[in-house]
């Protein structure tokens, strides 16, 4: 008798994230009850569906799965979701239940990771800048006359919170010759070493690092984690990336410190996350604004359903899920 | 009797390449006969010190070592060089006399596939163009609306030359969730799956790739080797990286097909390498010019003269050379 699997998140959602073939690996071992997803779980299509499901697949913007959907989703056991974090729809009740959950921030971590990788090393070399020189002059530009503390070799990176993705940092990092430092009150000496860079404090990390990248999540111990006095005890010259969640940072301090003219910053997040349009840092030359765009967006979706799948696949062959999140975990996860 | 060693290059480049500890190294096991390099092979100066050197270290910018020089330097036996080329100071005299030549070019190589795979990940995901747009409009940018096609899941990677640049581009890539690709008439397809790449023809990496990337040596034979007819066969919607040398491209054909609006061109080298201030290069949207910055610069001369000066320890304990140039590879090297 083969589990029993339906959808749940919004058309738009299935569309962009499940392409029609990506599901067909399911069918073989595993029962897909409905290619169309469930958007709502109190219509009574909705209800026909969670009736029968074992498994749901869900993603971006699917209804909180709470006490009432558990009531009418009597086989339930295990909920996928293909998107990063399980705090905006798994219910208490589903914790209560002990139905098992399990998410793809892992495949999530990926383009971030692969974001800041880029753009430590554009900064650390200043090439942005120096483009912007050279597109604006068109001349010459003698580059290590304008930054003679240029170039990536031995430069301190440091990467605030070994989360998923600041893990994925380190390990694309491991190749180039710089020295990576991490700050993380749940990383022990033991476990820095074995992902290959040291365990510094926060204050060490801010003000020893040529790049300072924020990857902690957003909780309320991590409100303000970058306040106003790391932000001014940054090195001159150095470059603070924010791919996490822009509450994290005292952005007033961070905006002075940029004005001043020696912190470059590149934000893929901000508060609000559209700023008005007279913020400073659209026109400041040491800024890069993106539209929180470091995340899995594109083919990269792709990935993430790949991982629900490959989920549902392990389940189907009686193995444990890879990417199971527990209750006791959402205190310091994003 | 421990070896001599003499340096030979302009005073600039010895500052720049050689900060005062990088030759501390040398000092226990080599004769460093002075720490001020050799300018002119034909001043007294010059002369008494290759009267004696054993070897020879050179930097950019050093003058050609020909006949008349070899005659005042009885001893020489090795030039190091610590920088990429060593085809503009080694004269035919030094191969003759069987004179060992090394070079630093797989530590300036280093760089430049940084810089490229820097690039490669933000050009597959449109972020310049989306930064661009964001910094402009100031409001939020609907960038899956704007660019489909972005992302860096299971984009197709080109790389034209599996160069010591090339093969390090390979490497850095090789953690991606990328296809890469690559043509080059000297590698087999044996040597090409050791890599983990796969041997392509250049016509079809040129019409198959989302990004092609140029790292082949400008040699008589690889002048314009992107004929018109091949970039014109580029994907819509693909991006062009040169880190090599201009001529190997027809820029007339790159230009056309950049205004045309569907290829995306990341330059750190053009035809003349400054162009001229009325290029449309400088304004296209779809285009990043670099002034030349993706080799050794700032920091990274460090590399190369920590490559030059373990040549010598080498030698002082009397093992062969690491990074050898014989005369026979300068048909196909840069
Ligand atoms: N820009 C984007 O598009 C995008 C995409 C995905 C995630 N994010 C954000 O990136 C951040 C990291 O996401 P993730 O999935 O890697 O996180 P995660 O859930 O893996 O992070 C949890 C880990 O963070 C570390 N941590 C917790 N508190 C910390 C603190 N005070 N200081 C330092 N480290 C701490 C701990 O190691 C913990 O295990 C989150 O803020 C998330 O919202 C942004
Ligand atoms: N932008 C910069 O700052 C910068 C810095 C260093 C080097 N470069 C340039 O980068 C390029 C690569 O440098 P490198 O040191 O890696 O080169 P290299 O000397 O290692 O290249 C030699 C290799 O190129 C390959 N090759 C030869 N002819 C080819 C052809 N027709 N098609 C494809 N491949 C071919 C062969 O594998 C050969 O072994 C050169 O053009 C060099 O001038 C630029």
């Amino acid at each position: 008798m083969s589990l029993n699997v339906a959808l749940a998140m919004p058309v738009h959602t299935a569309q962009a994230v499940f392409p029609p073939r990506s599901l067909d690996p399911l069918e073989p071992s595993l029962n897909l009850l409905s290619r169309d997803p469930i958007q709502d779980f109190h219509t009574p299509a909705g209800r026909s569906l969670l009736a029968k499901a074992d498994i749901l697949i869900t993603g971006w913007g699917c209804p909180i799965i709470d006490e009432a959907v558990l009531e009418a989703a009597p086989r339930l056991r295990y909920v996928l979701h293909a998107a990063g974090s399980v705090k905006h729809h798994i219910g208490d009740a589903c914790w209560e239940r002990g139905v098992q959950v399990s998410s793809a921030a892992d495949a999530n971590a990926i383009p971030v990771a692969e974001y800041t990788v880029a753009m430590i090393v554009l900064a650390n070399k200043r090439v942005l800048q120096i483009a912007r020189t050279l597109h604006s002059t068109r001349t010459d530009v003698l580059a290590e006359q304008l930054f003679p503390d240029m170039g990536n070799y031995r430069k301190k990176v440091g990467i605030i919170g070994a989360s998923k993705i600041g893990r994925h940092v380190i390990r694309l990092l491991a190749p180039y010759d710089l020295d990576v430092v991490v700050s993380d009150p749940y990383l022990d000496a033991t476990e820095a070493a074995a992902l290959g860079v040291q365990l510094v404090s926060l204050d060490e990390l801010v003000a020893e690092s040529d790049v300072v990248s924020l990857h902690a999540p957003s909780l309320p111990s991590t409100r303000n984690l970058m306040d106003a006095a790391l932000v001014r005890r940054m090195r001159p010259g150095a470059t603070f990336i924010n791919t996490s969640r822009g509450e994290l940072v005292d952005q007033d301090a961070l905006l002075a410190r940029v004005e001043q003219g020696d912190l470059y910053a590149i934000l893929d997040v901000t508060t609000p996350w559209v700023l008005p349009s007279d913020s400073p840092f659209y026109t400041h030359p040491n800024v890069l604004l993106t539209p929180h765009v470091a995340g899995s967006l594109g083919n990269e979706l792709e990935r993430m359903a790949a991982s629900a799948v490959d989920e549902a696949l392990r389940l189907a062959r009686g193995e444990s899920l890879r990417f199971r999140v527990r209750v006791e975990d959402l205190a310091f996860t994003a």
